[in-house]
């Protein structure tokens, strides 16, 4: 660590995009001349991002400060906290610190962006602290929903903060030791500036279970289905609920085999690094599932979210090219609908039982995510002088402040943060001094950035309510109407009425243009609104909608 | 009842909407030469119906029977039962039979159609009985989040059928009484051809509890947040849930405004026909607000759904008129959110956290549908021949199967029907013999049945990628070009890069009808197609989008 620093300085916490959601998770981190990033997340479009394929953090404020940038530090392989890294890496050239598993998959994601040449990775292991400028970063076990997750512990001049990454407390891991308790007490100890804790599940009441106990469920489901060929949906990431489904398929004398691309890509990193053991002769290929018995197979798949393009749904909707659903199968959801996936969930369950399956919905699926009394815990463990409650839309913030409340934190040091906040602290004193820009970009296609709310808007207009398009060519000079004007439309009433709508529609607009003529009005701007007004009107009055209304004019 | 029947017929069971979704519910049953149909709900349009306001059922067969339709019987007054009420009668002129309460609700719906003096509506009272061609139908009393529920006994010479309607079993009912258990199992006893069951809790398990428990939520909820302003929102329709806040009210000493269209029109009607008993000087007009303390006033509010037009969501919003939101204001969801909208009522809880309000989201709230048990008892009072699951989408129907399974029913006397199926049954059988037409009709503005499936994958494509248009002058005769071609386009790429990418997309077509001139091309469907197709292969590489492209070409 550089020793530089005077004692004035303040350390400050910059969140440059997920609070507010369970998203696009990205944290700066600033002493005098250092900033350190602790992950770079994308998130899925929101409903009203019409056509929109992800959306990842404007890092305006890391390019200005572009020569402070030191490095990424990222606490786990969830697309949540790593899926921007390909785009924001184009703009910034450092390197990037995880855990084995964790640079495993970013690698795979570099990959594909062609970037792996050019983006620097470090592998860290747990125990082990990086120095970075002003910074020093140390990793501490925990456990989540996919392996390899890690806490950090970032020293600062100003004092400790510890970010505890998406965390949950398992006694019994599959995969890999329980989260280090004892390392988190141990700083408790030492004194801890700033406690910034997951929130996602601090409005449920207890502990989480342990990931384990899916297996025995798991077990169970198979001495019980026995008869039938089993096909269970789950997360691609979650390599430990895969490693219990294998096991189980083991017990069972079972073949497994893994469709859709994404689980196909995750078991094969794992495997590759030794986060998953798979008996000899347990996985086939699925052009081999026709020289096996029905009983003697499983097939883990994607698509437990309903996602319309994943091999589950596909099979569901009888369009996957190699599975047919079989009027005996079971087929298990691993998995809880994520909010605003519930509908889709439910198409898929009603779609494989019209095919005669068995569906099990209920009960094969824990969260990764720390509970109410997990969070008690890690409270009492770290005993932060301030509590930033992180990862989570403002009521799962605000449930871990009363948490925090619970415990006797005073309001005034329990920060309920801004994306774009600036909060300045040390030992004396906390407290938000500013703010910078930040905001969401929309990636579409090939474009980066270049979707923006104008077009949103568009799009919803036109969604909504589709397009009337009117040409019309007229005489240079004159300005007489040489040909049109003619009518289109898209999205608009089609079937019942509207040869006669769109007839009476034209009368409109040829009134509208034999008094444009008659006043001599030859100003493009006017005429275009005269169009749009007239036939805005006349539509209103005879359907009660509001297409969106495109006049072009055409001079020869 | 007509007695001109042979024993021969059969009774024909044919639901034209309501299965594979909770919504839409009509069924029409056949005897000879008579229908009776038994509710005309409307749904409301899934994600992919963009722009579409309601839809209502397709009634093709009721229109191609219209001499044998004798009238509709309607079990309740919730949306999915008489939506579709003021649509249908236009094209039927048949009496509509319900309670009392129902046929207030539909009447205010009628009335807002301009329709009130259009339909006959005949108020029926539990235990009477309508004979109507061939059929006889007496009125059952049951429970549900809505008052004057009923379920239905439909006689026919080919045997009874009981239909119930959306209902739950409640012992201690907050209005009126617990549903007639002792008529169902008298029936029973005659002898009951087919049971028609709500499915919607049939996953549930256990028994649902009663609304009276709500009651005593809200006492405990008042005691608690004595010093607050408290806002409840909740179902419109839900008088007794109305009436129980209200009760809390006064015993707490507070003064009641009622909030939101949907909410003063329900609660108008229940007052007026006498099912909410509202003590003197509660209720307050919303201005007189201003004159009570805050801890002394309640507010009712529509809104429970997230719907983005609802009181609650404005005044989350801060768009609300008359109410803003106080940092601490207590607001209580008593409400569970509808499969679909758990994403809009939590951001509107969020909007409301970070408006500094107190926000109850559990256990105020239960349902008001049948669960297993629930369910079970209903089978074993009316012990029915055949089990017909209704109401629900396919996985609820299922669960319903699994417990007239559990209860000993043979699956060949289970019918899980498809709308449009005819089941024909009597003593002897039961079949499915035939499908007649059923479908959506979407209504949109005052477009009833012109948005077709066109339209819809149009708006898909509109709001997904945009639009291009292409238009274009040519010389008759000649086919020169004379102007153009001009590019114009909405919903697609806007902010950055797209000004060359137009420059550039208008020289590819600057060629391609160079091209065209050189091969004295002059068959405009041939012209549209080589721009349609050179200006989607340019940006398809170019952005890796399919925009819609519409080319329009004028002659002069």
């Amino acid at each position: 660590m550089k020793q530089k620093s005077t004692e004035h300085s303040k350390l400050k916490i910059i969140p440059l995009g997920g609070l507010e959601q369970i998203g696009m998770n990205i944290t700066a981190f600033e002493y005098e001349d250092s900033i350190i990033v602790v992950d770079c997340g994308l998130s899925f479009p929101e409903d009203d991002m019409l056509g929109i394929d992800l959306v990842i953090p404007d890092i305006t404020y890391l390019k200005e400060n572009m020569d402070k940038v030191k490095g990424f530090f990222i606490t786990h392989g969830h697309e949540d906290h790593i899926g921007a890294i390909p785009y924001v890496l184009k703009e910034l050239n450092v390197p990037i610190y995880a855990t084995k598993l964790t640079i495993g998959i970013i690698d795979h994601k570099l990959k594909e962006h062609n970037m792996l040449t050019k983006v620097k990775r470090k592998v860290v292991k747990y125990g082990q602290h990086i120095n970075l400028g002003n910074f020093r970063v140390e990793f501490i076990k925990t456990n989540h929903s996919i392996q390899d997750a890690a806490a950090l512990a970032i020293y600062s001049p100003a004092g400790i903060v510890v970010h505890t990454g998406d965390f949950k407390v398992d006694y019994t891991p599959v995969f890999g030791d329980t989260i280090d308790l004892a390392r988190l007490g141990e700083l408790g100890k030492k004194g801890v500036l700033a406690l910034m804790c997951d929130s996602t599940n601090a409005e449920r009441p207890g502990f989480t279970m342990s990931e384990k106990s899916v297996g025995k469920t798991f077990d169970n489901l198979f001495a019980e289905h026995k008869n039938s060929r089993i096909i269970i949906a789950t997360f691609a990431s979650n390599v430990d609920r895969v490693q219990q489904i294998i096991n189980s398929a083991y017990k069972y004398g079972r073949k497994v085999v893994v469709e859709g691309r994404s689980m196909v890509n995750i078991i094969s990193t794992a495997t590759e690094l030794g986060y998953l053991d798979i008996p000899e002769n347990t996985l086939i290929d699925i052009e081999q599932l026709k020289n096996y018995p029905d009983e003697q197979t499983v097939l883990i798949t994607t698509g437990s979210q309903g996602e319309s393009m994943a091999a589950l749904s596909r099979m569901a909707s009888g369009m996957h090219k190699k599975i047919a659903i079989k009027p005996k199968d079971t087929i298990i959801f691993s998995s809880h609908p994520i909010p605003g996936n519930e509908k889709a969930v439910s198409n898929v369950i009603n779609e494989l039982f019209m095919k005669g399956a068995n569906v099990i919905f209920q009960d094969a699926h824990v969260s990764g995510h720390a509970c109410r009394e997990d969070i008690k815990l890690i409270y009492s463990l770290v005993r932060p002088k301030y509590a930033i409650p992180v990862h989570g839309e403002y009521r799962h913030l605000m449930a871990q402040a009363s948490i925090a409340e619970e415990l006797g934190y005073d309001k005034d040091h329990i920060f309920i943060l801004s994306s774009g906040d600036v909060l300045e602290l040390d030992e004396e004193d906390a407290k938000v001094t500013g703010h910078v820009h930040v905001g969401n970009v929309m990636v579409d296609g090939l474009g980066v950035g270049d979707v923006g709310n104008i077009v949103l808007r568009d799009r919803q207009h036109l969604a909504e309510e589709g397009i009337i398009i009117v040409v019309l060519t007229l005489e240079a000079g004159s300005g007489q109407v040489l040909a049109g004007p003619d009518i289109v439309s898209r999205g608009f009433v089609y079937v019942r009425g509207s040869e006669s709508l769109m007839d009476e529609a034209k009368q409109v607009l040829d009134v509208t243009m034999q008094q444009m003529m008659d006043k001599n009005v030859t100003d493009w701007g006017k005429i275009k609104s005269e169009i749009k007004d007239a036939l805005g009107e006349f539509v209103w009055k005879e359907t009660k909608r509001r297409p969106m209304i495109i006049p072009i004019i055409m001079e020869v």
